[in-house]
């Protein structure tokens, strides 16, 4: 009863989901949500293009930790491009996404397989797999901006 | 060659990192990052909150899914703390963030455990493990908005 009520309390400020299967309140929360995934999947991705260039020193400790956050954040985006409204939503998603969003899933299922082989790379202490693996990643998030993603 | 290229071609119009330690570019990057991390933290919470308290059905896997994502979200956010300049950038962190950063960062580490510990109760089948393991979680998180989280 008192765990029931400390979790009514820290929720109570917190608006009822609109759409039961996603937990977004409307569609600018996704948009949100999907920006934020964004932004962090950039800062990990970009620490780890740092080191993979030698514009830092490379941290195999830190190149583990980058790849591990991107094999979870990967995993975020997607749903909040299939909450009602979504395609009419403000954000830097084009309308081409829902017209073919098939290829856009196909793009989605692959980036997160990238990045579970970059992770796999980073646990080993072979950093041309590391680099390699890197590659392929970086690639398909840029092949897959280059069609969905408004400048 | 190529694999560098591509590296180089994807990262290019991506700024050096300040802070070599950190891959920030300034103290107001590091607040973005963390804003981030936290509304991510707060939307899976969210969700979770609601199939607990029956607003939406419960649903195993997509509790598990949620709690997934909070053990690595819940990893997140604290490097941003870090930053030179962090506790003088803008954003709702409370200057007794740095003033106590024994207790915050003791703190942190304890909602990480949570967060393991919620991810843990998740992959069984008791749903009372479960509640408790999110009461415990939202508790600590509440605790510690409450004293460094301006309103």
């Amino acid at each position: 009863m008192k765990k029931l009520l400390i979790i009514s309390t820290v929720l109570a400020s917190v608006s009822l989901p609109l759409f039961a299967g996603s937990a977004f309140t409307d569609a600018e929360d996704a948009v949100k949500y999907r920006k934020a995934s964004f932004q962090l999947i950039r800062h990990n991705m970009m620490d780890l293009g740092d080191m993979i260039r030698g514009n830092v020193p490379y941290d195999a400790a830190r190149v583990q930790k980058r790849a591990t956050a991107l094999a979870s954040l990967t995993t975020l985006p997607w749903e909040a491009f299939t909450v009602p409204g979504a395609d009419k939503a403000s954000g830097d998603a084009k309308a081409e996404i829902w017209t073919n969003l098939q290829d856009f899933n196909g793009r989605a299922d692959q980036f997160q397989k990238d990045a579970l082989a970059l992770q796999t790379a980073a646990t080993g202490a072979d950093q041309a797999a590391v680099k390699a693996a890197f590659a392929a990643f970086a690639k398909n998030c840029k092949a897959c901006h280059d069609k969905y993603k408004a400048d």
